[in-house]
């Protein structure tokens, strides 16, 4: 098996990224009961190799550069295995104390690695998409007590609605977490951001004002280090003072970017971050982790707790301990302290400090090629690892408002390049523009899929103007 | 590695399942902060030996007995390293094709399993709180269409609120899931179970039909098949006719139970449920795959879809394929269908059908050695492979109504059995009492390890015994 998957690593940098592959194509192919005798490990191997790898999006290949990049470092890999051996489940203390206990040092950890305050404490959730509910949850709790007996109903003022404030580059978990927790989508006061996507601090501030007067009900801030678009930063310490001044929970998602608060140099960009009462960050994107491993620090635990927390007779223990499972919605937790454990430990924290920079080097040498070719253009300032541009279409020079066609060729030229299969990039809107996104964060991305991606759009792009001459009218 | 777990599987019987050890041991001996550079493996190896197996429950041991076991059969492990190594996101369906295909399929196995019509599909998830919450929020939409925009309060009558029925033997991760939604504990009406623990049909009826009179807004009924203290079986067949009456959404938590229902000799128990809105059962439990992973199947998949989902432009594909993403919260999803491919394709339908035969004898056997000795009763009906017991206490003959000495005295009995680290028992509370609690589901599980159960509980009362002679006043 180990062989199998050294194997798999070795020819992963030949493997398109993305399959070439329709709906159906795997399934048809998948008997559609169970077995009923048992096959060989040989069988299963052979249809891994047939069925499966070939149907994949490869996460780990090193031109992976879309989204952001979730990459399992081998460290990573071998805890999973071996946590997948002891199986422990750290819902109580007492179902897993070393689980329970390892997972509180690892958080610890992290927050000393980026540098938060000794008074954040924390756990490890799935995702960014739970953290950030558990924070809404303790946020709808803090301002409106009692909700978790009574419902939000007996709290909803007759003139008022509860209020969630996000820039409109915030990442759609928050929408989501909205949807779930009973608030509505209606409850998002989309707070405009500026020219370099990051929001207005003045506009929340008036909206929050605003909203006092006329008796809405200010549940959570949500301020983004990192969007997803474009990595963009929100002015983290104007948040927070605004957030202080009207005695808002301030949620800081830093899903993506909350590794690089481990260089000194970026520390300008986390400003104000401490002063939040909920953080999320997911060392499954940008720390090497393997899938899934997000961190959520808070400042107060009992908030967090209390707002979520039952405990029923058949789960209590008498121990005066920290049960995990009080941090969050569901009750089964795997091991996933042992991954963090094993990546900190192997590599070292300086050498996770060195991928980082090495990283942001990788992108910013990309946007420089981009703004050096008259085929492109920058969309978005580059932040951290992210570059935003969009090709200008040849015949668009003298057409530059025409953005449909803009965005139709850029649609193509995404597509080309991520057909053929050497690298794999995203898209985002901007004002309504289309727009394509380098992002990189892979433990395994190497200079050469970097400069491979920009030769590949170079390509694809002489290959769509060849196809399609501009149409001079 | 793959020697390390060979290696402790082997020491794992000999191994005390629970570990002596007090809050904070283990966090004492791990440093505060990452280390700079890098370590061997070997020192990880050793650390892991030296202080984090000593400090686990093992939860693969074949003395676990408590709670509802998980246990992690050896394809399941395979395919969890595998699944590291390969790291994909299937969020997307284009994120992950073959690994989002063989999740439909995987649930479709278990769907033939477990002899549930096609109307079902559905999708996995980590626990059945994730998967019931998820079908909440389903239930929460149809009941009060529009909640997911304008949140819960425009929805919610002056006279009447939202109302969540469930009998006074569910499984907390209700109570949870109806806080996160913002309906609160308060909406919760808890129906009467019989004297063998299962819902009453009658109550329930009765209490809709009132709630419904009084501009109640009933959600959701949730009928339990296989609840957590006592395994018992909640009238499925007379619930699904009530909701079908009252067009109330029907949810049947089956995350223990539900594979039972592959055993024909055990469908009538299941009767009914093939009527239910949703399902879950988790065949992290009783079917041999390592936490997390958990079945959540419903019959309109829309109405699951359109509750929560919301799909951002830098996640929109333009395939015509369905994304995971949109069938519960968390964005980002792990390649768990993996192991249930291993997991099936190694064994096979009829080993595992067998595994669950074998349990259930096992439990019955050890319900009549229960019955069959005077110093101790049964608690309650054994069921399926979960069995409800206390020790008789000594003095007890003649003061059978003092509950709490007879509660304290079960007290102190499971924790010497415990203790002693051989086997690991749980407890519940049935009416008042402190009741032992064993539960059979391991794929490790030996019939000696039930009957080394059994006679720690012998030893432990005689010891109990020795050490206080009943007073005689």
């Amino acid at each position: 098996m180990a062989e199998w998957i050294a194997d798999y690593r070795e020819r992963l940098p030949s493997l398109p990224v993305l399959p070439d592959i329709a709906p159906g194509d795997v399934l048809s192919k998948l008997p559609e009961s169970a077995p009923e005798g048992p096959e060989p490990l040989e069988a299963l191997l052979e249809d891994l190799d047939r069925l499966i790898v070939p149907g994949l999006t490869h996460w780990n290949h090193p031109g992976f550069l879309a989204y952001f990049s979730s990459s399992s470092s081998d460290p990573g890999v071998l805890a999973e295995f071996i946590a997948a051996a002891l199986n422990v489940n750290a819902m109580l203390w007492k179902t897993a104390p070393a689980a329970a206990e390892l997972e509180t040092r690892m958080v610890e950890w992290i927050r000393r690695f980026t540098g938060l305050p000794s008074e954040f404490e924390g756990v490890l959730q799935d995702t960014a998409s739970s953290s950030s509910f558990t924070a809404l949850l303790a946020a709808r709790e803090r301002a409106l007590p009692g909700t978790r007996e009574q419902g939000l109903r007996p709290r909803w003022n007759a003139e008022g609605r509860p209020r969630v404030y996000q820039s409109d580059q915030a990442h759609s978990s928050i929408d989501k977490a909205v949807i779930a927790a009973g608030i509505g989508l209606e409850g998002i006061r989309r707070i405009s951001s500026d020219p370099q996507f990051r929001m207005d601090p003045e506009a929340l501030r008036r909206q929050l004002s605003a909203d006092r007067e006329a008796g809405e009900l200010p549940v959570m801030i949500c301020a983004t280090i990192g969007t997803t678009s474009t990595a963009s930063v929100d002015p983290v310490a104007e948040i927070a003072a605004i957030s202080a001044e009207h005695g808002v929970w301030l949620h800081v998602d830093a899903a993506y970017a909350g590794p690089a608060a481990s260089l000194p140099e970026l520390r300008p960009l986390f400003d104000g971050w401490e002063r939040a009462d909920s953080i999320v960050l997911n060392p499954h994107k940008w720390l090497s982790t393997p899938i899934d491993c997000s961190v959520l620090l808070f400042r107060d635990s009992e908030a967090v707790r209390s707002s979520l927390s039952s405990t029923p007779a058949y789960l209590e223990t008498g121990v005066e301990a920290r049960n995990l499972m009080d941090y969050g919605l569901p009750l089964g937790r795997r091991f996933r302290a042992l991954k963090l454990w094993f990546l900190f430990r192997r590599q070292g924290a300086e050498a996770l400090r060195d991928m980082l920079r090495s990283h942001i080097a990788l992108a910013m040498e990309f946007a420089d090629r981009i703004r050096a070719d008259d085929r492109f253009e920058l969309a978005a300032p580059p932040s951290l690892s992210t570059v935003c541009f969009a090709a200008v279409p040849p015949a668009a020079a003298g057409e530059r408002d025409d953005t449909e066609a803009r965005n139709s060729w850029n649609r193509r030229l995404l597509d080309m390049v991520n057909r053929r299969g050497r690298v794999f990039l995203s898209h985002t809107e901007l004002s309504g523009r289309f727009v394509l996104r380098l992002a990189v964060g892979s433990a395994w991305v190497r200079a050469e899929d970097i400069e491979a991606a920009f030769q590949e759009l170079i390509a694809a792009y002489e290959s769509l103007r060849a196809d399609e001459p501009p149409t001079t009218e």
